[in-house]
């Protein structure tokens, strides 16, 4: 059986902080234009695709932060994306960040919506792994705020659309397995991922050049493991003086990079993905019913943090 | 700080039906007088280094299964490798089929040692994911029955030894992500894993040519993802027809391959392991204490296989 969805990986280059969202938009649907040209079926955007990365800096105003947010979608600056992609018949993936009013308690998360050929939202994600610190480190070339700005999604799920099982993520989720293995659990073929990942990580500037290898190794191995195409978005280039990596691409369930980006400007990398190639690994190596060992994953949810043998706690010898 | 642990990666090739215990042990003396001549601290061997791969074969004949099991350990043919390792002072990682009496019944494993530089053993790891198959299938062109002949172990532990947090792992167990995490989350700093694997996989064939590469990807990511050195060692070569990949490696905790074998007979790859590395990781990116999410992660431990939306039970849209 075939089951294909050809794919665009939407890359954008930097967005200036006096870009304005329609001027933002108009690059979106330039993209969206060429997907379609191309044969795509869906277009996956970065994280955060509609402003600046504003966590990059302290804001102490609460009106100015909440510039950067989303208080309904598609709201007027964005609706002729939901429209263009209605015209076109073409679905696309879209992080924003997103205030939303739960039970009279306003709440912002950092946001992904999949919209169908129709321009319906189908399902949306709110990220959960949000990486930086929580307060202001003067010490930083630049700042890291996500733990300040945004309130960490619940969990993790999938969709049915396009054909297959769809899932979500956003940026620092890719580094960890879990996010890959939640979603394998249900079933996912194709999981988009955007990202905005500076080159240069204030904490450990010692692996700065490591950045793009990270990227696509956390991206693969979770493809890999999980029998699952993984497509993968970047914001990249220098924006507001903060150079960010590019790499944007489609991964098969193979581990294989089979599309990328190789600039680190607006650009869309191509993929036809034959859904149906994730059976190959889900129905031998990574049949989880038949090999997985739950009983012996029970840490990973009884702790958050490591527990060392100087804390008495782990067993100096296992039988 | 610097802590430094010297290692060699102990490849072996093939070994034969034929082949004594005593004779594979002369192999395994060589390798550790190059290893020792090399400056290492340890040097660490494949999964079942003492026989060839006998999970190949389908017996119905109990005594000759358990000929390919060590019922002591150092036995009569085994001491001289412990001998051989206290007079050098040089600490060494065996993979074995360990046949034990538990409270008078017999069972069998897939076990790897860790014995330290006074030849005492101190850590004992039991294989949790065992592949393959448990009932015969001559289909096959060779048989993986470890399903059959073994009894999987109940789960990871780590060991304090050789100046660091030592881990141990076999084969299959490296494909799954759970295995590094539950390990990292002990604080494990240098994780050793034997492995046996064919080149070609009779259940999923269309994947032989990427077997080496799948190899590499999912050790790197684990190493990367719990900011710990990953030590894979093969057992390489075509044996008894059937060909295994070699690539045995030294990864560090960057993810970077920084040794590895290039035949694929008996040869060793050294690396000179700082386990200090492993905190440029632990206390940034992967301080999982800030920025694990358990919360997310109960389906890894409550459900097995893929549960999907046509069963009912997974949400089509997340908050």
């Amino acid at each position: 059986m075939t089951r294909f969805v050809t794919i665009a990986a939407g890359q954008l280059g930097p967005i200036a902080r006096t870009e304005s969202r329609t001027e933002v938009v108009t690059r979106l649907m330039a993209l969206m234009r060429e997907a379609k040209a191309c044969g795509c079926d869906l277009i996956v955007y970065p994280e955060l695709a509609l402003t600046t990365f504003f966590p990059r800096w302290y804001f102490e105003d609460q009106a100015e932060i909440d510039s950067f947010f989303e208080r309904e979608m598609p709201g007027p600056e964005t609706r002729a994306l939901f429209d263009l992609g209605r015209e076109l018949g073409l679905g696309f993936c879209l992080g924003y960040a997103e205030l939303a009013v739960e039970d009279g308690i306003v709440r912002r998360y950092n946001t992904s919506i999949l919209v169908d050929k129709s321009g319906a939202i189908v399902a949306r994600y709110r990220k959960v792994h949000l990486p930086g610190h929580a307060e202001h480190e003067p010490w930083r070339k630049f700042q890291h705020l996500e733990k300040r700005y945004f309130e960490p999604g619940r969990g993790f799920g999938v969709v049915d659309a396009f054909g297959g099982v769809m899932g979500m993520a956003i940026c620092n989720d890719r580094r960890w397995s879990e996010t890959y293995r939640v979603m394998g659990l249900q079933g996912v073929e194709m999981l988009m991922i955007g990202y905005n990942t500076p080159v240069h990580n204030p904490p450990a500037p010692e692996h700065d050049d490591l950045s793009l290898f990270h990227n696509h190794l956390v991206m693969q191995a979770g493809a890999y493991q999980n029998g699952t195409f993984v497509v993968g978005v970047a914001k990249a280039g220098v924006e507001e003086g903060v150079d960010h990596i590019g790499g944007s691409c489609v991964i098969a369930p193979s581990g294989e990079i089979i599309a990328r980006c190789t600039t680190k400007g607006d650009e869309i990398a191509l993929a036809r993905c034959d859904l149906d190639l994730c059976n190959s690994y889900k129905r031998t190596t990574f049949n989880f019913d038949v090999h997985r060992q739950p009983q012996a994953y029970g840490m990973i949810v009884e702790r958050k943090g490591v527990t060392t043998m100087a804390d008495g706690t782990a067993a100096s010898r296992k039988g």
